[in-house]
């Protein structure tokens, strides 16, 4: 036996969220063994666990975009610097944080080719070659890749030099037809992050001087974090025929005109596998929602070697694995050894079994989101965990928007605006003249920056709060990751 | 009606493999749109189709790996120089064709990187940070990723400056244990490439000159395409402890003493639609096996404008999608447009349907990969296309085979080899010392090389074909791509 349980803490124990916020969740990406750091600045290595729930994430959301006609493809990593430089916006968004290859084995290459920060480019390039007529309208395409945009400073999943995400490219013969698309996608990720991850967010549009480079309109989802601060989860562009123009990307509409397209592009990223751990997360390490864990139960012996006690955790492992996720874990390490790595990792119901259990037929399920404990008979086991997983998947989206609605404060004037910035993390709403100037202030002033102005607009006031001009929208303010 | 049928010829025609082979394999990728080339030298854009059939691939081989208990994970896409430089012959091998990454924004980098040609060196990196005991073996990871070689000469699919592969990376404790995984996975590619892309292989291993830097054996799977050239289309290499010493990779055994760890790699990539091209395809395009045909069935409507058609059409695709993968072609096309485009395109399957079929309550299917065409019933309709596919895919593998079998000749004296080797294409079967110098000579004379040592062996002489010294094994030659 590898240690008994007194041990357990002494190897598992974290920083708490209350010591160290940011602490805590770089041990839970180590100690869950989601993530490791790697020898090159910047970048991780994305471990079993931490790939298989991206690999969750990928499912849902690849069926959502197939199911609606979008179709897979991949574009090469590399961008010529001309290619990147078509669009004059663009290029100066990225070309300060890409990674430039210049040699290719031992010659210097005639042109410099940037790693792929984003693929905006490379899209319109294919676009402009494939697309004549209407009849090749829609291009509904999306690429599952990784992209690398050389940062500073670096936290694993939140920001990386290199991360994996998807990004949907799309063109249309008409703006409203974007725009439509734009925004179905903005709902297929509040889907993600509602019905998978168990996490509400806010929708809304970005301020211009939060537009993605080269946009006319971006729209984004923005999640709260247990600490208060907000996580962009996902953002979505229409860019008008801003790109069609600068690649000339044309086509002949029914009507025999020549016409550019219309385009978007929407992406989200591991970081989302971030938002995870900054949601539901606790002291004991990760907590997953069953619908995104790799493994929904672990079956543990307890006093594996008395009679009929792997035999029936074997039995049961075999019965359940048809409808659930399941593990066994039959290793040499003790059974307070193994809860308390599983809790870790975050599954979300841990079956144990012992000889008592087997003497009164049944077996001990314990919840990993609220530590509750039940007993059920061997012949209920699977409609019973079949219950407690849609159970904590709800349950666990409803703490998660308790949590959000007393973290989102109104402020109606510039004084309450500091005083909640200052005291409380979370979400403010606050009115908003529409003006750079404005923003640039509140956030210079306050630390808080215009998070989106959200789709459900509210009336707070007829005037700007920082301004005293007349208000456009309102605004919801808060510090982000 | 966007052409009559007369035009399709002239629109979908493409070189014939009589006349040009390499340009009737470029016609396909292209006119198929299965990829196109970008702007990068070497590097193509996988279109819809050519991703679907990836997509099918990677299902197919993910779920054998993951069944016997490998994980995916994600390593960093860049490679500091002095990590590459760690294994002596891998650095070798593999520097000259590399891309360098130099600068970082405006910065220039400390220490070069270099985008992964594979990554051996960075799971080797990972390993020795993660394992340190027994129970900590196997490790059986996979990643799905690109990777970059700069190659002088690329061709779409076989030979690219960055493609897309799977690329296995296992420790186990002892050598046996790495041994059992080299061929297990072996014998997973070969399942892949008969079961699903109805390709025959021939098993073996590879001579020293053609061994992977740094492994201590490689294996590999050799299918033969329609011009008589072999394509080596997935390897698998033990590395005994060579990685494990270079990289300190260690653990304690159940005595508790230190030892090396033994590892393998593995690797299948996009060249299997190369292969899928080369092997089924005919003058009129691509014929795909229909477990990998990501659309299986298109239904194609005659004279559609006729009463009933398109509903009967719209009814049948609803009918059939929960078995097949299904597609109805409701464009504004000609019907015979249609035809050609989707024979191009490879669809196992049309299933025609017009106002005479829908009188006699019936409809048309006609095989891709050999034309015929049958009529029937409505009712019948679903389980007569699940028999066709069936024997669509079992009868592609089968002609498969006896082509294979055809173009395998013995040559039992130089004379022989030299004769089969000018007069055709296609495997030979000779004895060989095993000298590096002989292979080279033949090589180097005959323009042949070797493909393989195979697992199957035969005794055709006691002498070998080139030198007269007793020989050691059979080894199969051929030209290849």
């Amino acid at each position: 036996m590898l240690n008994d349980k007194n041990d357990n803490k002494k190897v598992l124990a974290i920083t708490s969220r209350e010591e160290d916020f940011a602490r805590w969740y770089t041990d839970i990406v180590i100690k869950a063994e989601l993530a490791d750091y790697s020898t090159v600045k910047g970048c991780i290595v994305y471990r079993p666990l931490g790939y298989a729930i991206w690999e969750m994430i990928q499912a849902a959301f690849d069926k959502m975009i197939k199911d609606t006609g979008h179709h897979n493809v991949y574009m090469p990593m590399l961008i010529p610097e001309s290619l990147l430089q078509k669009e004059a916006e663009h290029v100066e968004g990225f070309a300060p944080e890409v990674a430039w290859v210049t040699h290719g084995g031992h010659e210097k290459l005639a042109e410099r080719l940037c790693i792929r920060p984003t693929s905006e480019t490379l899209f319109c390039d294919h676009y402009a070659k494939v697309i004549q007529s209407h009849r090749d309208l829609p291009k509904l395409y999306n690429q599952w890749c990784s992209v690398c945009r050389w940062e500073k400073t670096t936290r694993p999943f939140l920001r990386g030099s290199e991360f994996l995400w998807q990004e949907g490219h799309t063109a249309h013969a008409t703006y409203d037809e974007a725009q439509t698309e734009t925004l179905m996608i903005l709902d297929f990720y509040e889907d993600v992050c509602r019905d998978f991850l168990a996490i509400p967010v806010i929708k809304g549009q970005k301020t211009d001087r939060e537009r993605f480079a080269g946009a006319k309109a971006t729209y984004t989802i923005e999640s709260l974090m247990n600490d208060g601060k907000s996580l962009q989860s996902g953002t979505s562009h229409n860019f008008s025929d801003g790109f069609a123009r600068a690649f000339d990307i044309k086509f002949t509409d029914k009507n025999n005109e020549i016409q550019y397209v219309y385009q978007t592009s929407w992406g989200m990223s591991t970081r989302t596998i971030g938002a995870l751990i900054m949601v539901h997360g606790d002291d004991n390490g990760l907590v997953l929602p069953p619908k995104v864990a790799p493994t929904q139960v672990v079956i543990i012996p307890v006093a594996s070697h008395k009679e009929g006690v792997m035999e029936q955790c074997v039995r049961l492992k075999s019965q359940l694995s048809s409808k659930f996720r399941v593990v066994l874990d039959d290793s040499d390490k003790s059974p307070g050894w193994k809860f308390a790595e599983h809790e870790m990792k975050g599954v979300p119901l841990r079956l144990e079994l012992g000889p008592k259990d087997i003497e009164s037929g049944q077996v001990t399920l314990v919840r990993r989101d609220n530590s509750e404990k039940c007993t059920v008979a061997l012949d209920e086991v699977s409609s019973a965990i079949e219950k407690l997983l849609d159970k904590i998947q709800s349950d666990m989206l409803q703490r998660a928007i308790e949590h959000k609605t007393a973290n989102t404060r109104v402020a109606n004037t510039y004084e309450e605006l500091a005083a909640i910035a200052e005291q409380h993390a979370g979400f403010i709403k606050a009115m908003w003249c529409g003006s750079g100037e404005c923003e640039l202030n509140i956030k210079n002033d306050l630390g808080v920056t215009a998070r989106c102005i959200p789709f459900e607009q509210e009336q707070l006031g007829s005037k700007c709060i920082a301004c005293d001009e007349a208000a456009k929208q309102l605004v919801i303010w808060g510090k982000s990751y």
